[in-house]
């Protein structure tokens, strides 16, 4: 036999090619598990029926409502049923899922509805205000329909249809749309991006299916597994849990609002084995009032997190309260988790402090990516495995993004030479094990949300009495890290602005968790040819 | 955004399209897990480092003995670790394993190594006669290796040159050649066939990675479990697990043959967590003498199992030994499992008979299977979900052969309409688990009435006698054909039934028209992977 000329009889066909989905996911799960409780959320239960049922009609009402293939639908929720419903019903009708980000402000949400060119948006009444500001910022705002949860806070809808009504307006029989092709596109999630715009990421049918079994497999999903809804479902389709979770049929536990007593009530009420979230979430459990916590004896619950990596303490506070933690690496751009710090048996006779260090790497990448290096920015070799030398981790495999939307310049960039390029600077460990030492890009995370320092600098810019400001990341126990300000006065205003002036002005100009939480006046540090020392100022900052 | 119009910044490039192929699994398993034990065999001891060393020499001296991609490498061996070796050895090197069934005579053997165009025979020393046979009756001969295993009897190699001294010709730094594209072939299997000539299905890397990613999601593959190989690594590549285990660096345990004491030896010492068989397994297991019989307290082993539906008494019989069971169904045109019989929580109260009716059923699609569906013979429509109508089980999925090596009417007969077509007769439960009946071609029509030989079977199998039965049919000059019972009394009870005995047990439990007219007792005959051989009882019962 000869592959290099193959044979007619060999070739593709309809019994033994499907475009790869996580479409399919649900299909399966509706045939399996019927009955089987797919949602909670409150007193509320679906199954995996209904839920395929809702998400049928929702494909039907968004092709009903003159969406085609390849278009965009936008949503604007919290972790609701209804958020969940769009990741089938929107995919499901061939449009491509464009979850918001809930905290930003008015004109990011406008940019972002304009460049998707979004023909359509699901909004949460409670984000309504916001909502309304940002269409009223556009020439031709999409469709409108609110969605009017019994747990949003009773401000006016936005928008003409009620999502309950838009739904009724489907036909749930009709088929879906699956992809004559697994490339197409199924999301376009937008960075909070460093320098200008938010960037438009692109994933593909092929990419939200393979990784979603990729973190079936490396979280140890199974069909009896509960599934607690703590990390955002618009943060990179939420690691793409929603489709995960749903391929081994197991239970979605949703969650409006990151809540320490709702969290332990959940955990201990609805059997949660499962769950995500930024540091900040840990550190909340953590240091909830005893009041609140509850003991549970199902069995550990596996949490993943990433963003910063878990200190001791933290480690050793998550176990105490009987939470097993794994720690991930992803962005955006790689369909979120693509690393993890995967355990090796001998750790478990380690004491915690030097257990502590192997945990807190970000490690090797997942069993659905391919390649993972450490590149020495000079050479575009990879570096020693040393454990020392600095280089920026890169990755390569299907679930790296397609690219960014309308901008084949930072596609370029960040897809060039065969790798995607992460811009986090990493050392290679002797044993593979990759370790993030510094951010490139000069990124704040807090709360699990990527702040630009750029963003935040350029709002402080534009205050009449700044010269100059830089920002960077101040460690914080609570919120993981808080952007910290250090601003130079302009001469003469020496005296005529406090930090409070400057914290309002940020107010006016930023969302609330991008606004500096310390402002420090003085010179700044320069190189020799006028560069901030970034450097010093984050050793100012940590301690401060 | 459009996607009928991709733009080229958003097409698939290096970074973000990589080929599927289980190889990746062994790169990964070998760079996270180095120094953890891949394989055991006897006394020894193998880490990943090792065997993707192993693999990458052997790769490189196949390409170095003049194999060209796309060609084929068969291996005639038993599951010991050469044969784990050569599923990532020979698609290394970009050729096509075609691991052929160590039970076959050389006619057979020398068929297929015709028909496959091998150029490379890998052959363990104890099965050196009947390769030498094969090899005699070829104008051709492929290059011969001979493996010599410790464990093999001392009997005259065949070939030239002995396996180490082969792989210490390769050069384990070569890089192995991946797949330039995933629908290129991975292996070549050959069914059995019960008649003419053996067919050649041909498997693509595409199916042998999602396969393998599905065995790990179905069978709840860890890195910490411990996998027994007492299913036939020849039989569709043993399921895919030489690469599911591999996927998540879990340890093989290899087992040359199928030996009770051996197997209970291994599970409580090697703490073997997994296992896949044949009934026949099973059944040796459950009626091994209570001198070899291990009692393990590392928990239940899973017990994977196909090829007929485990009666209660097996069930029961495994769980009191601390197995636990799944039902699987599969055939070699779709690399083993495709379907299972996906547990409900609710079954876990019913009586244990009821249950067992539950669990003897084939189930649903996993999840890396697209469709299936029974298909009404005449309209080429699926069946009512009732329970009752038979019809012929189809598969529709990226797991699905490429087609028959050279036969193209085969192939289009097999794949036509968008299904594989299984040949097996089933009906679709109303919770849609597909039940099989019969094979198509065990079917007996007796005065015009259908009777499964599967049914007639499941009573005979619920006699305290009776330990194996087949039924076909025997040629009738007044009904056509009739019910002929062949059977396996249990140790101890030969001369303790009668046919009479076993007759009146059925009208007990059978329609008058489906009780066998006649009953044969002794040993059943058995293909190498353990399936009744009701060809052979179908020529015996023409002659009674």
């Amino acid at each position: 036999m000869d592959d290099s000329a193959p044979s007619a009889e060999l070739a593709k066909r309809r019994a033994n090619f499907v475009p790869l989905t996580p479409l399919d996911f649900l299909r399966r799960s509706a045939m399996v598990y019927p009955d089987k409780m797919a949602v909670v959320y409150g007193p509320l239960r679906r199954s995996w029926a209904e839920v395929e049922r809702r998400a049928k009609s929702l494909a039907s009402a968004i092709a009903g409502a003159g969406v085609r293939p390849g278009e965009v639908v936008s949503v604007l929720a919290f972790n609701t049923p209804t958020m969940l419903e769009a990741h089938f019903g929107v995919p499901g009708a061939g449009a491509v899922l464009n979850a918001i980000n809930t905290r930003l402000d008015a004109p990011t949400v406008a940019f972002i509805l304009e460049h998707a060119e979004s023909r359509l948006l699901l909004v949460d009444r409670g984000l309504s205000t916001v909502a309304r500001a940002a269409l009223e910022r556009l020439a031709n705002p999409p469709c409108v329909v609110w969605i009017d949860d019994p747990h949003a806070q009773a401000v006016d809808p936005v928008g003409d249809t009620e999502y309950e009504d838009f739904l009724a307006s489907g036909d749930p029989a009709q088929p879906w749309r699956t992809p004559e092709d697994e490339w197409e596109s199924i999301a376009l999630n937008y960075t909070s991006g460093t320098t200008g715009n938010p960037k438009g990421v692109v994933y593909h049918h092929r990419g939200a299916h393979l990784n979603a079994l990729g973190n079936v497999i490396t979280f140890g999903l199974q069909p009896d597994s509960v599934y607690l809804w703590t990390l955002p479902m618009f943060h990179c389709n939420g690691w793409t849990y929603p489709w995960a979770v749903t391929a081994v049929g197991a239970t979605h536990v949703c969650l409006r609002t990151v809540d320490p007593a709702e969290i332990f009530r959940l955990i201990a009420e609805e059997k949660v084995t499962h769950l995500c979230g930024a540091p900040v979430v840990l550190t909340m459990l953590i240091h909830a009032p005893d009041a609140v916590k509850r003991r549970f004896d199902h069995g550990p619950v596996q949490v993943a997190t990433g963003g910063a990596a878990p200190p001791s303490a933290v480690i050793a506070g998550m176990e105490r309260m009987g939470f097993r933690l794994t720690h991930l690496y992803g962005m955006t751009e790689c369909y979120g988790p693509s690393t993890g710090c995967a355990w090796q048996e001998e750790w478990a006779d380690l004491p915690l402090e030097e257990r502590a260090v192997k945990m807190a790497r970000q490690g090797v990448p997942n069993v659905t990516m391919s390649e993972q290096t450490v590149l020495d920015p000079d050479t575009g070799r990879e570096v020693p495995a040393d454990g020392e030398t600095l280089g920026e981790l890169a990755l390569r495999g299907n679930t790296v993004m397609k690219g960014y939307l309308k901008n084949a310049g930072a596609t370029e960039d960040a897809l060039r030479d065969g790798w995607l390029h992460t811009g986090d600077l990493a050392v290679l460990h002797p044993d593979r094990y990759v370790e993030i030492k510094d951010r490139a890009k000069d990124i704040i995370i807090s709360g699990g949300e990527n702040i630009a320092s750029l963003e935040v600098e350029e709002v402080l810019y534009k205050h009449p009495h700044v010269m100059e400001a830089a920002v960077v990341a101040r460690p914080d126990a609570k919120w993981g890290e808080t952007p910290c300000a250090f601003v130079t006065l302009k001469p003469g205003s020496e005296g005529l602005v406090t930090e409070a002036d400057i914290v309002a002005f940020c107010r006016d100009n930023l969302a609330h968790y991008k606004i500096p939480r310390t402002v420090v006046f003085g010179a700044l540090p320069k190189t020799s040819t006028g560069k901030i020392q970034k450097f010093v100022l984050r050793d100012q900052a940590k301690g401060l």
